[in-house]
């Protein structure tokens, strides 16, 4: 949802979501144009960023500033009372720096604690949370937290107060059986039909961790996850996991 | 406090303030960093930004992203709960654009409206809000508004709540009789003697705006208001204007 317009319909379409609802969003496009004006190299692991000194900055900057403000001045002027936020905002997400193994990631952490009654109580009094996807360690740093991984720990905190839908957005129309041909959707994904296409090698890449982040919201008790693209979220279609 | 020791400092400062309370922060000397390295010319008439397009997303990346939300970290680090905000946010404080007069500033914010309520209310749950001087015109665009009047304006708002003091932070220990000497702080201004230095020459620049929101202030019910450095704002010192 980088462009304005595909950014204005989206946001159309989340406001007619009937019910309570949360918004959280990424920027990894506009941060890595960022980086590269001020001759920042952008180093990708896994589909994730590696994030030195110099990096944080400009996530913080796009995801915090730009972006999330962005999203928040939008959601007001269509009526919804939206309060854009960080993990550092009323410390409603703590996460500690990832450990270097194999991978040093930099300033990226992984989350360890969601304030889900904060959370709740926001939204019950009809503030729509926008997540940026920036978490704090309660020490004093700022880190960096794919969008994802955000909306999965969201979604299960708030699963605890409410029957939680998960939709992940992105440039398909869900999980596709053939990569080239973007009508072949899966429509239900059980848990075993991921198995064997992965072991297929049918869905892969940055797919795998999305829909790893599903099953375990359905877990920890998330109603249902949906895998569509960002302006259908209204029509029901895309790929559907169930509990 | 646009060094990291500065700012730790005056945030060590304004944790040990008594008292419920609210930090504003500005950002212009990273924000004019930010567009040079981006090739952006900052242009500035009486001490304020003329905005245009680019310049609007620096200052919203800077303000809203980097300052504001290390700050809160770090407060977050102190055991303060901090919430950073920008107007758009809650749609706690909603501008219009600046009407094209002798200078077009852009996409510059007057304020319009606080919703004194809201902010109050965060205040009494022991929030402590952090803003932006970014704001909001409720029609999805973002504005770009001087710290000292969000300043302002906050404090006037929350002088229908509260006992408000409003503490100026600049680089000086006060307003000073001597721009030459460091130590020439005038403890006390009047209205009248503020008419008279301005008419000596006295006092003169971007002191002027601060001094004039500075009785705007104290003419809509703030207690007091203090211009002291940002190192200082424990000890009493600087210029104080009462009622």
């Amino acid at each position: 949802m980088e462009t304005p317009e595909s950014l204005s319909d989206l946001l159309h379409q989340f406001a007619q979501l009937t019910g309570h609802k949360v918004l959280v969003h990424g920027g990894g496009r506009t941060a890595t144009q960022l980086a590269t004006r001020l001759g920042i190299e952008s180093q990708m692991v896994n589909g994730r960023r590696i994030t030195d000194a110099e990096t944080l900055k400009v996530v913080t900057m796009v995801y915090a500033g730009l972006v999330n403000k962005t999203i928040v001045a939008n959601l007001q002027a269509l009526g919804l009372n939206a309060l854009g936020l960080t993990g550092a905002d009323l410390n409603y997400m703590r996460s500690e720096k990832r450990p270097v193994g194999e991978v040093d990631y930099g300033f990226v952490g992984d989350v360890k604690e969601v304030q889900s009654d904060l959370l709740a109580n926001l939204i019950r009094q009809d503030v729509v949370p926008v997540l940026a996807p920036v978490t704090h360690d309660k020490k004093g740093n700022l880190l960096n937290t794919n969008a994802d991984t955000i909306a999965g720990e969201a979604a299960k905190a708030l699963a605890k107060h409410f029957d939680v839908t998960l939709v992940y957005c992105f440039e398909k129309k869900g999980v596709l059986l053939d990569e080239q041909d973007d009508e072949s959707v899966i429509p239900e994904l059980t848990r075993d039909g991921f198995r064997k296409y992965v072991k297929q090698g049918i869905i892969l890449g940055g797919m795998i961790p999305k829909l790893e982040n599903a099953y375990e919201a359905i877990d920890a008790g998330v109603k249902e996850v949906i895998i569509t693209r960002a302006d259908a979220i209204l029509g029901g279609a895309g790929t559907r996991i169930q509990g």
